[in-house]
């Protein structure tokens, strides 16, 4: 009896990440944290720093995946315009949330570096925050989208204080992994076949280049773990069939 | 005058991305390299290898986008669906291409292992070849669709084959970067006085954590080289009259 899935999807707002400037690293991070979660990242789509952009894809996505979740733009300059988009989405104000205020104003500063800082003290009416444990702003939610920071350490601070409090997810996504010196193309037609017999389970092949020599991992996802077991000796059987030595790492 | 800026957007098709299991670094290069070629990524997205979502996902943005560049799928197993994929959203059939075909010959193999690597020879009927420098089975171009292999040293090697008589860009984007061990909050105010003096080049504030402290890096992006300039020394002298040092990489 498979369970619904539960989705995710991500929307990563940054001009940096689309010029090249930067690699970004919070997708995989997210990946990993939301499945411990029992949330699959279905999408993501990295945007511009556009006003209409980001209000068009955050309606887009909200009513498209159970979960949505935002990284960068909410610092202090004239570029961080997520929270006013997200108040747009949502057919609201902004308004200053006290708790933030009350964070902001720990650290003592001229009155005009405050006024920049306190910009990050807005947040949707009817949003609830989302603890930042580095000491910083908080994030905050707004429906079922999350908004966090783009900075890795301060976005993988918000992503910790995430619990199934606050996320319904399903079970875990789980995996298997095993490797071998042989081509994808060697293992396609008995590949098809084990992926057939499993269709709740997700079986992928990815190349891969070495020093010495070149050869595939054959990676199972599914949240049966018994089923996980049983396909995965099929694929360790298939790669002895082919005189080949299956290796884990 | 500014001249029409040439959009890219980047489909990256592969659960290994959304699983968490691989970090994506196709964006990356891909965004520098069509810069050179006068093309602005102006968004990507990373979906999963399912067929509706890979066709709704290309037939929406090849309207959109004067560019659209696939990666991932294009393999010889069960989940590289990408061609059969590109063809249903072009209302076509997939075709043997006969390039492709004499590539995949030359390496010898056994008839079902070659059946299998000959799948990867298939194109949507009117499609055109990309070269792939690796030796390997070359990419395709259908309409302003171009579909490459998601291994970054194959994607980067069809990548290089591009060039300006099969891509229009515009003028590349140039940039300007000065840091400074200033908090964004300090430089905010004079940053967005900046930013409306030149609203032609995008003004990019990005904090850093380091050993030594905390800082931020302001980043300019435009066409106009002089423009650039000339905003790159208000910046600089902003932040000699905070009293920090300016500095670039």
């Amino acid at each position: 009896m498979a369970s619904k899935t539960v989705t995710g999807c991500m929307i990563i707002i940054g001009n940096e990440i689309l010029s090249g400037r930067t690699q970004d690293t919070n997708l995989n991070y997210l990946a990993k944290s939301l499945n411990e979660l029992g949330v699959r990242l279905t999408e993501a789509r990295v945007i511009p720093d556009i006003e209409d952009v980001i209000v068009d894809t955050v309606n887009e996505c909200r009513v498209s995946f159970d979960y949505v979740f935002t990284t960068g733009g909410i610092g202090p300059t004239h570029d961080d315009i997520t929270a006013a988009c997200i108040a747009k989405a949502f057919d609201t104000e902004l308004e200053m949330h006290p708790d933030i205020v009350e964070v902001i104003q720990r650290r003592e500063a001229p009155p005009e570096v405050m006024k920049s800082r306190l910009l990050m003290a807005r947040v949707p009416k009817g949003g609830t925050l989302i603890d930042n444990p580095t000491g910083g702003p908080q994030g905050f939610q707004m429906g079922n989208v999350f908004v966090m920071a783009g900075v890795p350490m301060v976005m993988q601070a918000m992503v910790s204080s995430l619990d199934g409090d606050r996320i319904k997810g399903g079970k875990p996504v789980r995996s298997r992994s095993i490797g071998a010196y042989l081509a994808e193309s060697q293992v396609a037609g008995k590949l098809a076949v084990i992926q057939n017999e499993h269709p709740d389970v997700d079986l992928g092949s990815y190349p891969f280049y070495r020093k010495d020599g070149y050869g595939t991992n054959l990676v199972m996802r599914g949240t049966d773990e018994s089923e996980l077991d049983e396909m995965k000796d099929k694929v360790r059987a298939m790669i002895v069939s082919f005189g080949a030595e299956p290796f884990e790492e």
